[in-house]
């Protein structure tokens, strides 16, 4: 039997939760850290299917200056998958902005150009999975705020963003 | 053959263009406004599934200042579909909201309660319809921004969104 499309949606805020475990694949026992541990959250998800991508991350995000999710980035990136970035030129130098750091890590960023915002929030994994939604990438938003995405299989919906991200690559700052 | 389970994704920003005839649905060419007229956005693909509601319209949107999408949310209720609006309690005052409109016309609409934002920015049609993505409801996004919607008649997509709506419209404050 085929395996099934995956649809998923997760809701935020999520609840605070050590993720050390997804990072180092230990066991979450030998964590010393006061969060709370063995806890799954929208948020663990989200890094679970960030961290399943083997070839390529497409990353384009209004706003991205969450630690635990540039780690992702950048352990992706150090495991000799290829990860492309976009980011919205004004909010790049948001407080504890996250961009710095994957340039400094060797990641290809490019920044939108335009007066406009580059409001997406959206991931492509491998060129097979799609995570979208109203979060960006920044701890209030993980925390605080009311959130969605959506993480997707769906080739209806991944390709149109394979495509969008393909022409705004072409078409943006790689300054 | 069953139709076959619809999932589109609308891009932003879009061409600007009459949307007279989305409403009125006379032909365009009786339109004497000066915009571009017989033009397939992905703004007229918007409203066009919004206005397929027959029942049901549970919409959850952190920002709502752009007039087409109000005249549509307000002919939905005056054609008798049960409307239910979700909004940021900070963001109903913006420039432009329309949420007092949509209050002088009668429909319900409950506002976020808390400290943070109420991020979401989606719409479920008759309980079967998702959409969904970046894009507030307002002329900057639609016109300006990058921007991006899903809409999905996917079950596993739309079963969360119909959760949540009730929990969110549950937990928030009529007032
Ligand atoms: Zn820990
Ligand atoms: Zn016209």
């Amino acid at each position: 039997r085929p395996r099934r499309t995956l649809n998923e949606v997760l809701f935020f805020p999520t609840e605070t939760a050590c993720v050390e475990h997804i990072f180092t694949s230990r066991s979450s026992d030998t964590c010393l850290c006061l969060l709370a541990h063995g806890v799954e959250s929208s948020f663990t998800r989200l890094l679970r299917h960030i961290l399943s991508a083997s070839s390529s991350l497409d990353l384009c995000i209004f706003a991205f200056s969450h630690m635990d999710l540039s780690r992702a980035v950048c352990m992706l990136h150090r495991r000799g998958v290829t990860v492309r970035v976009i980011v919205d030129k004004d909010y790049v130098a948001i407080t504890g902005s996250q961009i710095g750091v994957l340039r400094k890590a060797g990641i290809c960023v490019r920044r939108s150009v335009g007066s406009v915002f580059m409001h997406h929030k959206f991931a492509v994994v491998d060129r097979r999975l799609l995570i979208t939604g109203s979060l960006n990438w920044t701890l209030s938003a993980v925390q605080g705020n009311m959130e969605n995405i959506l993480v997707t299989e769906e080739p209806d919906l991944v390709k149109p963003f394979i495509k969008e991200f393909h022409n705004l690559w072409a078409h943006n700052d790689p300054a």
